[in-house]
């Protein structure tokens, strides 16, 4: 049997995932717009032999635009730029369930995994909130449960249309003028409570069959849908004992739902803020601090918690009458998550927006690269991850510190692979089996011929 | 003033625009989906110094799979990949109004816009066809008027989603901790009759402030709608006579819906098949005849022409009692050139399918590199072509031909330039002005920060 290796994910998010990161000295205001910005970042994860990167999406205009960088390229576009200027990384774009068609998307991620190689992996959301709603003829965002049953009944489209080619359907035939087996070929023939999806798509099967499916929903739903589908789930969790009892959680559903639980991958969310000492950490940390601004935190922690604008004061706690997460129609698990933040260590809303300013409640590792190699390795083997998703808080400089200093101690200590070796699929990387083909009852060979 | 020049566009296909091309010795069955054939391509089109190239797209798998290559990468994706591989040529992705969101696609466009370098176009297509249609949702076509007036009100939305940041939203002030200024940025507020799409877009306004606007109905509809917004169009044109007739209908349309008709440019495609003697570039023709299955081809024409499946007879010429353009819902002018190309010619079913095999009812240039220079001369001066849509029956070597033996004939005559020069957005090089931002009184700058 092979050792068991960490997973790393670098999760990509223009200056960094501190809010104020943008206000640094050495951060680029417009990075969020440069190919250049991105490329640079992907590299540096491939020097650090990561298993994928990952870009976070919604079809909105978040926020206000006077806080921080708002806009982004559109994460499936710049991945397939991302995947000519990188060999070996994989490459996880978010896009909505609730704001696609099932057949536009379908031939999208198809396109970018025979571009790539085989290492296209979708991030499967649902998109909370009016405004991404608003922006598609809807009034308001369609109820939580709603937007489940329809990401469910999306998934199996999509997969329908993924097998829709076996994978030996083109024949290429020259000398009979035959191209392709049209008995090989299987149109969706889907109608459902959402969908109705006749044709079969226009893209043949990949290299990868599909995409990895990912998912990084915390709530109920959230949590059945990804012991039914996902392969690598992203979590935000704030200490070892929550985050075992969800992986516990999260390995036992996805065997009751007949899946093998080393087929869904769990990785945490941490902010790696990385110092020589112990200090100078914390000193970076309290110089990303002081740049808050913070009367824009409290707007938009207001908005998380769905609470009237002026509800919170700045150095009071929050509110104890603060409704429970079933009754939350937006991001369930991140609001518990906060609330729960907030009341374990007592925290006013000036020092819960300090927190969360740094990784928007994903925790933080900060301290030398020991610290944080020594925390990665104890969550690593203590069954509260299979691995992590980097959110670095100031990019690029968070990310180059941790492959510089992180990586080469999880390497010695064989958590981590010394470098990619032969071309894989990100699937593979991820120790996945390649998917059969529905429609096809004997075995898949390993790869296609695109 | 500048002299007149040449626009030329690659319109890129597989193995080439003749059905059987695939069956060429030379020709590899699986270039639809290999990224490496699509940056030869284009790198053959830059080194002719082409305006731009162009992919085609529907929705749908065409045809059958036996005929010859179906399937392909989504245009959008291809495109964006083949940025990065060129440095000038313009990068047009055909995509729907009837099957997709405004938001979604204004996105990814201003997306393509930014990594090219301002070098992304869109061919406006509302998507015949009932298959398209049962792959999202309807159980049949749209009616041609009905997608049109979908496609106007979506191009509407689309401007305003373009427009919605101004050219200098972001103002990055690090020390005051203000990055962007929602003052100048708009949300859509749109609620029309197909569309309701509340807020600003996501992505920041572009170098080309949106996309170059490519065209290519030529319906009555069609050519209403090119007057109205396209900069430039796609058009198949059998004789020199109907193409100048065209040219001035369009231009004069222009005119009336008050725009000035140099921003309307008009490209007519041609399929030229070069050879060193006339009777060579004949019998590379013949050859492509040679393998064509004129059992699909039947099936083809049947369906082009809404006729039961068993209708047509191959040596006979087409039934006297075929419906006027006015009852087809489908591709309308495609009906009408096909219908009369073969009574002027009289030609029988075979023969038709032989001529439409090469280009789909596009102009055969056959003949020496001098002869392919000089019709594409005589059409320029004569005001039946702003520059052409360059379709060649075989790829990669068919592109190469044009490149190494026509394009150095039309440079020594001072049709086209001689090398890119400094860069330049795509619609610079079509001479067109970039757009005001329709939120914004003053004149726009020159060209967006990013």
């Amino acid at each position: 049997m092979t050792e068991r290796r960490l997973h790393l994910n670098a999760f990509l998010m223009n200056t960094g995932h501190h809010e104020a990161s943008w206000r640094l000295p050495e951060s680029d205001p417009y990075a969020h717009v440069e190919l250049g910005h991105y490329v640079h970042l992907a590299r540096i994860a491939e020097r650090g032999t990561f298993d994928s990167l990952f870009l976070a999406d919604g079809p909105q205009l978040w926020g206000n635009l006077a806080q921080r960088p708002a806009g982004a390229l559109e994460p499936l576009t710049l991945l397939t730029a991302l995947a000519t200027a990188t060999e070996h990384i994989g490459l996880i774009a978010t896009a909505s369930t609730s704001y696609n068609s099932p057949y536009n998307l379908a031939r999208k991620f198809a396109s970018l995994d025979i571009i790539s190689g085989g290492r296209a992996g979708w991030n499967i959301v649902t998109t909370a909130g009016a405004e991404a709603a608003r922006n598609f003829g809807l009034d308001a965002e369609p109820a939580h449960a709603e937007r489940y049953a329809r990401a469910a009944e999306f998934l199996d489209v999509a997969l329908k249309l993924w097998d829709s080619w076996e994978d030996d359907a083109i024949v290429a035939d020259k000398a009979a003028g035959v191209w392709g087996d049209d008995t090989r070929v299987h149109p969706a023939r889907h109608k459902g409570r959402y969908f109705s999806v006749e044709g079969a798509l226009n893209v043949p099967r990949t290299p990868q069959g599909y995409p990895l499916l990912v998912q990084a929903g915390s709530s109920e739903d959230g949590k059945e849908f990804a012991a039914r589908y996902a392969e690598a789930v992203f979590t935000a969790q704030q200490t070892i004992e929550d985050a075992q009892a969800f992986y516990a959680d999260l390995k036992s559903r996805t065997t009751a739902a007949g899946r093998d639980p080393g087929h869904i991958k769990v990785l945490p969310g941490i902010v790696p803020v990385i110092g020589s000492t112990e200090t100078e950490a914390l000193a970076a940390e309290q110089v990303l601090e002081d740049h808050i601004v913070y009367a824009h935190g409290v707007g938009r922690l207001e908005a998380l918690l769905q609470l009237p604008p002026g509800t919170l004061e700045l150095d009071a706690e929050l509110p104890s009458d603060l409704p429970p997460e079933s009754v939350i129609e937006g991001a369930k698990s991140r609001y518990t998550l906060v609330v729960e933040l907030a009341r374990r260590e007592r925290l006013t809303v000036r020092q819960l927006i300090g927190r969360l300013g740094g990784g928007r409640g994903h925790l933080t590792f900060a301290g030398t690269p020991e610290q944080v190699a020594d925390a990665i390795e104890q969550w690593f083997t203590s069954g509260a991850a299979d691995g992590f998703n980097i959110m670095p808080a100031v990019l690029p400089s968070g990310l180059d510190a941790f492959v510089d200093h992180v990586v080469p101690l999880l390497r010695a200590r064989s958590l981590l692979r010394e470098e990619y070796g032969p071309r894989q699929t990100l699937r593979e990387r991820y120790g996945l089996p390649r998917p059969a083909n529905q429609y096809v009852t004997a075995p898949a060979p390993a790869l296609a011929r695109v």
